[in-house]
């Protein structure tokens, strides 16, 4: 019965996650099944004014409702999880997952009053799922939150390997080390294509142990005994924060969790059972007073500059309950992503000068594989294609000189772009086509409202500002019955360009009468020489570009 | 006659460059005599929309104008230089400098048609020139850029040592090592101050000489004999382009140089001697052509990812006479400063998907002073007071720690804000007042017509918008002639929301007329009701605050 199948060809879809860190989402293909690996989001580009985040477009998933047999997801990330209540407005299919990785789905679909309408499986390292065509075998591996896990996919053309996110982390804060001899029996099966985490691609080496960061709050506990600590992390790093304990409770410290993420994120893990409180180390915010302050740890959000997060408001004096002082030490325990590292840098500036010591050295290690570590997972598992995944396009292409370094043959390193349909079989491996894919724009309510042109008004708007021009027409006359008046944001203070406003009103009364003189009645006419006399006379005054808005009444 | 002034103090007041990089200038005054040392613009911050630079606000020279007797410049990068054009619009005193620094001031004075007007005088290393009450010497040392001088300035209250930006280079490609004995000889007279460059203050160890990066250019050339190479640096790093053209000559490639301001220093440099091509490596673009690629090298501009400069136009496939081949190296020779990992990373993404390979590894050492190289300063000039310059608050608290760690009292650490007063004596130090200062926004032509108001208004424009209400009212009996009216810009994309619109344009209506019907004739109270209702209205329905102007006329 399955002999007529055999023509059939696995297809790989990224919809997201290719060209940027976030977004991650990608369907796997065969006859008549698909499964989706991840469904994340992004933060939004510097030039994206006003954006809260980015989602994917799914409209090929939509078109291929009935093919869709569900969602699996490798980590509890936003990057990958993040986009689910969107997603799943327009699509209504099971997810799967491990149990850290489901519990903070759940959270998300309880925000949005989805918890009931969303199918889910929680399932454990080792277990595999039938959808469809597909069996989805969930493998551990470690990263930066617990829980997290490579995906083999199993179809009639082969088998498919996803990593994640992942690190080989041989000393895991919690739980077991990545399960390696795993990825070598499958890798010994056979393996058809390896999709792997390229975040660190570009760097050498090994990335080291978590635990690593543990002897060196350690050592920090121990040389500031006397102080009042505070430590900035990732809400989402729940190794860190049981690290954090884990040296309070040597040192006699207690630990209090600041920040609204922090305390969910830890509150959540702690309830599961992810972190080990045995020691009834965490106390309320409450409580702290009946501590001395170098008995306590703060453990707050705000570790990349954050304006509105704990760490930026205790830095610019704002925070309601905590009050920085000279000689508390603030702990730095992560890296700047790429884009903050200025407002990481303000948070520094501000906290030096209430005379705060600011630590950042040997306080972070990365939840990514480096090179060799990469290097290690091709080698186990043996792939005849490598799709590099998760990253810019400069660590995809650092992936792709790593996989030819081990003599993967240059047609069969696969650099995808979002949309691409790769279609894979023993014989070959090649992009057949393209689907449409897309980054949707949430803004507040907003979903998909705000595209390119309201996004270039935005830009021209904070460039340079707008002049609106208004007047009010005479409906059968045309003759000018108001204005032209001239209201002007954000191009110049206006109380001390008075003569330059007047100018410039004068300029715009000279073009409406012109063309009214002329008895100019296409209102567009009037309003393009409006911009055009106002456009000229601004640049020539003050080399600018504000929008020009002329609005024409009738009365 | 000397003696009444033995009750003067001396006076260091900083008016920029002490909360930034950027933007350097300190008056140092003593009795009726102020001399000015450096004179820089800053970039502008991320919130500080549509800003193209910043200039420091010099009032209180002006008010002292007859005490300035003179500005003295430490080397010829904007952060030092980039302001003279405009304050000397204000001020106009003589400028003392090197002979590289003062023909780049010369070329800035050129472009604002007032080389004429400024009086200038050329100073040697270990010169020394008279101003009022002061003498102020010229010693060695080592930049990013060649001629840069330390000042020492000499007043009857005691000597202040300025380093300007410096590194110790005992190898470096132009001209001599930092002259130590000269910072020795004057630590051994007895230094009031030292105000020592903090760029670095935060990073251990020393800083490399600028020769291993030659080492790094020959190893990358020998290795990538077969491939053209694009190499994007400073404009503004002589000794860098001469190293590239002695590994040009070495493995005989020609050299074009590639974007204005890389055109125009190096032109400059060679003019003058700083540069060496005797070898005739330097080529003009339009004679590449009769190269082969690979015996080709194009130095150019855009390290710093900057939209507009030659590497990002070839990256993005939109430079007119360069197009980035499969198989091309370009190489990085500059870290990005931060703020600019995001566009320095998108340069690289373009050109690693066209297919060239992107090397940043060792192909840059800082122009700045580390730890111990500080540490080195201090104990040649051994001040008696400290005043760490030159950085972000974080890296002066950095130096403030290194000088105690040095063994200087606490109370002679000065930490400074720009506008402190310090009066230094013998006996103590301390800040005893503040004078004006501040950043001047240049924005176009205008040099501070944009303030607080304008900035914030396009910052709320470009975070989601505006909505304009325009009304027509009858002058005498306050009827409604037209509208209301609504036309909104950044906000939504309108032909997707047109009941959003018409939904928003109906609670308008009623506000107005609610106003109307109740004879409210105060038109400011009509403008506010109906920025509430709409305000209210469109942030039930979005969540988003687009600014909301409501302009009415009178016909």
């Amino acid at each position: 019965m399955k002999k007529e199948r055999t023509k059939d060809k696995l297809r790989i879809i990224p919809l997201g996650g290719l060209e940027q860190i976030g977004m991650n989402i990608t369907a796997v293909e065969y006859g008549d099944s698909i499964v989706v690996i991840d469904c994340g989001m992004a933060f939004p580009e510097d030039d994206m004014l006003g954006i809260d985040f980015v989602i994917p477009d799914v409209t090929y998933l939509q078109e291929n409702y009935s093919k869709v047999k569900g969602f699996v997801i490798t980590h509890g990330h936003e990057d990958h999880i993040g986009a689910i209540p969107y997603v799943f407005q327009k699509l209504n299919v099971p997810i799967y997952a491990t149990r850290l990785t489901m519990t903070l789905i759940e959270k998300k679909l309880e925000e949005h009053q989805m918890l009931d309408s969303v199918r889910r499986k929680v399932v454990k390292y080792g277990q595999a799922v039938s959808l469809g065509e597909f069996r989805v075998e969930f493998i551990r591996t470690n990263h930066s939150i617990q829980d997290a896990a490579a995906l083999a996919v199993y179809s009639p053309a082969g088998i498919v390997v996803h990593t994640g996110d992942f690190k080989v982390d041989y000393t895991p804060v919690y739980g077991d080390a990545i399960d390696l001899q795993r990825f070598a029996e499958i890798g010994k099966k056979g393996v058809l294509a390896l999709l792997c985490d390229s975040t660190n691609a570009e760097r050498p080496g090994f990335t080291m142990s978590e635990k690593t960061v543990g002897a060196t709050f350690d050592r920090i506990f121990a040389e500031h005994a006397n102080s009042r600590l505070v430590i900035a992390t990732f809400a989402s790093n729940v190794d860190r924060v049981q690290q954090i304990i884990n040296s309070a409770r040597k040192y006699g410290r207690k630990v209090c969790l600041d920040g609204r993420s922090m305390i969910n994120v830890i509150g959540t893990a702690v309830e599961l059972g992810y972190i080990d409180d045995s020691g009834g180390t965490l106390v309320e915010m409450d409580d702290l007073k009946n501590y001395p302050p170098e008995q306590t740890v703060l453990v707050t959000t705000g570790s990349q500059g954050e304006s509105m997060a704990s760490l930026s408001r205790m830095a610019a004096n704002i925070h309601k309950k905590v009050t920085i002082m000279p000689g508390d030490v603030i702990v730095f325990s992560s890296h700047p992503i790429p884009g903050n590292e200025k407002a990481v840098s303000n948070v520094i500036n501000e906290l030096s000068d209430i005379g705060a010591q600011v630590i950042f050295q040997d306080t972070h290690v990365s939840g990514h594989a480096c090179q060799e570590d990469i290097k290690l997972i091709y080698t186990l598992v043996h792939p005849k294609y490598a799709i590099p995944v998760h990253g810019e396009r400069r660590q995809l292409h650092a992936q792709a000189r790593l996989a030819a370094s081990l003599g993967i043959p240059d047609d069969s390193i696969l650099l995808l772009h979002s949309g691409d349909v790769a279609e894979l079989s023993d014989e070959e491996a090649r992009i057949i086509g393209k689907v449409q894919t897309g980054q949707i724009l949430v803004d507040g309510l907003g979903v998909g409202d705000v595209g390119n042109i309201v996004i270039r008004d935005r830009q021209h708007l904070a460039e340079d500002g707008i002049i609106v021009v208004v007047l009010t027409l005479e409906k059968y006359s045309n003759s000018l019955l108001a204005g032209p008046d001239l209201v002007s944001r954000g191009f110049v203070y206006v109380r001390e360009s008075v003569d330059l406003m007047e100018e410039a009103e004068a300029v715009v009364s000279e073009a409406v009468n012109d063309c009214l003189g002329r008895h100019v009645s296409d209102w567009s006419r009037i309003k393009l020489e409006i911009r055009q006399s106002l456009s000229d006379f601004v640049w020539r005054r003050t080399q600018r570009r504000p929008m020009i808005l002329p609005i024409i009444m009738e009365a």
